[in-house]
């Protein structure tokens, strides 16, 4: 009995084997399971290239859990990859039998090239952006390194090293030395240079990361209060903070979890050896890799447009915004903005973000109408929002939960997005867009000037348009007045 | 240009005018605006039967600001009703006149028993339970009592006394003295005396209470730590604290909003006859009342069945919700109760929560996977949930807060709705049932016998069931692992 609403992708990596299950009704697709077992197949690779019997043990009875769940699912939802240690592996065919017939689908072992084609299509699919991007993924065997633009891959590498392999390699005394450090690195950089000078030809405009190393970095730089850029000098800081434990048994950072201590320090090594060879400059996460490329791929999403459009669509089904009413507010906002950019100059972030405010200001209102605003806040922030990085969300977020009533100032201050006077100009714009467009209803914006004098806003609707719209003239005073005590004067005049 | 999808409701109520807007898309309905003036219409009402002008005035310019939105809502679309003080106003047609020029709609002055009947609706649209109910709703100038059943009402009536009347004649010096309640609740007694026989002989299982005077007794209750129960005893409580006040411009109480200070004297005064004459035992608030019942009178929703099949059709389709998987998982955890509940006695509130909340489980994956549990309980604890009391609200978010991972015992020791250890064996029971259910298909949960030893829990499972269902084995393996670690010890057994 097959359950056609529902999909499989599975990664038999060489750190952790993962399931993603994702059930898709009406247009609507969610993650209903999302397993992972850490079989460390890296680790039982054997001098002679065979894996030995406790490691194909351990993954046979991950694959057994995962097989359970797989008989529900139609074959043509399910994609089972294997990767770096599957590829390397000689005795691949014993591994391989066992294991397509506990999964009943056979298993495809991709090679370095598919695997980061892959990636490179799941980070398509969930980052945003411009211009060329060189995508990282450190796996447990393998480090894939791409270039490309838009949805298409221009440049894919697959190397030999992984924060696996280079575990066992240079910290198998699990001391936490400068030595093993410096070790690692100079390794890294061996496996780097014969590629390197290819990509820093090619050149990008943006660097983002896959894979748990750079998950963890940036969990720790979170609750260190830093911001989500990784950068060379905050790596070369964490790699003194870990040296300073000592061992890996010792290994303790805020931030860090359990599961990915190990591995750390190896991964570490080699992205300080990435930044140092390719003059990276910094680096965000990315939403998703190699299963997102999996699942988004046969899900069968259009691609065509920008991860942000695509997340906007999914939004505005999914708790059914009304579009019309939330593209109005969009299109009034950025009137208003596009008044007032010419005397201050605002970061380039600014504009999208005030669009994409706007469009999703609705979203707490699938729960209750009163605290709406704290809802929609709340909601952004918990939410997978592909395209959008942690510090856009956080904006995000500050400016929905500002969109009405009583300013909380403190979320637009603390976001690390743009400048805390930008952040609070949008939101005094969002709120009186929302205003403005209180009617619902096309052809009831009025026409409207916004000028500005310092942090002074003053906003000229037509002759005598208060006395046939008390409504809005009512809330504009009210508005006016919020704004004013808050020391950002807003002023309400007619023609 | 009209917008066919929005519905308004307008009351024109003798302390307030409400308006309640509603959007309505793809068959979910969701509240876009509340606008609310304290016209305090019955304070207005002078000795010769006349609203004076300033009142007047007051109202019309209340109505300039629904009429800028009522502009855009197909005329069908829209009720406004008038209730008692303009039920009283000798000079009405002045004040009609006006206001449906500005309105540019009817306004429907409805008699006392109209009123009453609205009410009952919209109680019994949002409020569940069965058998016969008595329903009381205090205005600014009427209370309405009304007895029924399901959707009919079967003894209504409109008394002439209110929170704002009451206030202008008992407490015109607003001192907050024994002697004034003492007056105040005689004269409500005077009031209700030549009814009360009707309504004690008609009888009742369950009393609601509608309105601000009752909503705003449950605030402070809350503030204070107690249940959601109203009763004489706290009444009579809570008049000594306004006593200890002494001056109504000196009431203070921690959760009493500022807008409902003035009226909250008068409106304890009727209350507490109205438990005295009535000899009520207990009444909890209603989710909704005259608003609602126009409302959703316009929506064309079924109203033959219960609040919370309503309620829960509702959340079905706005969150999306898998409703095979939901029910599947409802049926197992029924299943399981029913094997557990002859060894121990159940509040007969425990079966029907175990099934809400298992047909709710998934409601967090509409934000996402990881946290969906936390975000499932955040959901229930803001959401109108019709038919559904504050006490069984709590329970239901703390059983979707412990329905997997790690227990969070707090808020099933905290919630009101039954005893702690039954709501431990709910969350038990349900967490058993979501693993039974996790392949999500039809025809794959196992037979299972369930028997209790004192708090010991053991599942029994077919003979050899764990070699062919790996998944579910491992994760019954861990559940039993947590709940043992709880003291709450579950064995998994095969036949």
């Amino acid at each position: 009995m097959n359950n056609a609403a529902l999909y499989a992708a599975i990664d038999l990596g060489s750190n952790s084997f993962h399931m993603l299950v994702v059930h898709e009704v009406a247009g609507a697709s969610r993650t209903v399971a999302k397993i992972k077992r850490k079989v460390r197949l890296a680790a039982g690779l054997q001098a002679d290239g065979n894996l030995d019997a406790p490691t194909l043990q351990r993954g046979w009875d991950c694959l057994h859990l995962f097989a359970e769940q797989l008989q529900d699912i139609p074959a043509d939802h399910i994609r089972i990859v294997g990767t770096a240690t599957l590829r390397l592996a000689r005795n691949i065919d014993v591994f391989l039998a066992q294991a397509e017939a506990i999964l009943g689908h056979p298993v495809r072992i991709i090679s370095g090239e598919e695997e980061a084609a892959l990636i490179y299509e799941g980070v398509s699919w969930t980052s945003s952006g411009t211009g060329r991007r060189l995508v990282i993924d450190i796996g447990g065997a393998s480090t894939e390194l791409i270039i490309g633009e838009g949805t298409s891959a221009q440049l894919l590498n697959s190397l030999d090293m992984g924060c696996v392999t280079w575990l066992t390699r240079y910290f198998a005394d699990e001391a936490l030395t400068d030595a093993n450090f410096e070790q690692a690195i100079a390794a890294a950089r061996t496996v780097l240079t014969p590629v390197a000078s290819t990509y820093l030809k090619l050149g990008w405009q943006g660097c983002i990361g896959a894979s748990g190393t750079i998950q963890a970095i940036q969990e720790i730089m979170v609750n260190q209060g830093q911001d989500e850029h990784v950068t060379l000098e905050k790596l070369l800081a964490l790699k003194q903070q870990v040296i300073a434990c000592g061992h890996i048994s010792q290994l303790v950072l805020p931030g860090l979890q359990a599961d990915r201590i190990s591995v750390f320090p190896s991964g570490l090594a080699i992205l300080i050896a990435l930044f140092n060879l390719l003059a990276i400059e910094n680096m965000v996460l990315a939403g998703g890799a190699l299963r997102e490329g999996l699942m988004y791929g046969m899900l069968g999403r259009r691609q065509e447009c920008d991860a942000r459009e695509r997340t906007a669509d999914s939004l505005i089904s999914r708790y059914q915004l009304d579009r019309e009413q939330a593209e109005r507010v969009r299109n009034t906002a950025l009137a208003a903005l596009q008044q007032v950019a010419s005397s201050q100059p605002l970061d380039t972030t600014a504009k999208p973000m005030l669009a994409w405010s706007a469009l999703f200001y609705e979203l707490g209102l699938c729960i209750e109408y009163k605290r709406a605003p704290e809802h929609a806040a709340y909601i952004i922030h918990h939410i997978d929002l592909p395209g959008f990085t942690t510090a856009q969300k956080q904006l995000l977020g500050a400016l929905l939960l500002n969109q009405r009533d009583t300013f909380q100032l403190a979320t637009l201050e603390q976001q690390s997005a743009i400048a805390p006077e930008q952040a609070i100009l949008l939101a005094r714009l969002l709120r009186l867009a929302i205003i403005l467009c209180l009617r619902r209803t096309r052809g009831t914006v009025p026409e409207f000037q916004l000028t500005t004098q310092g942090v002074q806003l003053t906003l000229t609707l037509p002759t005598n348009w208060g006395q046939s719209h008390h409504l809005r003239a009512n809330e504009l005073q009210q508005e006016a007045q919020r704004q004013t005590e808050m020391g950002w004067p807003l002023v309400i005049e007619e023609r």
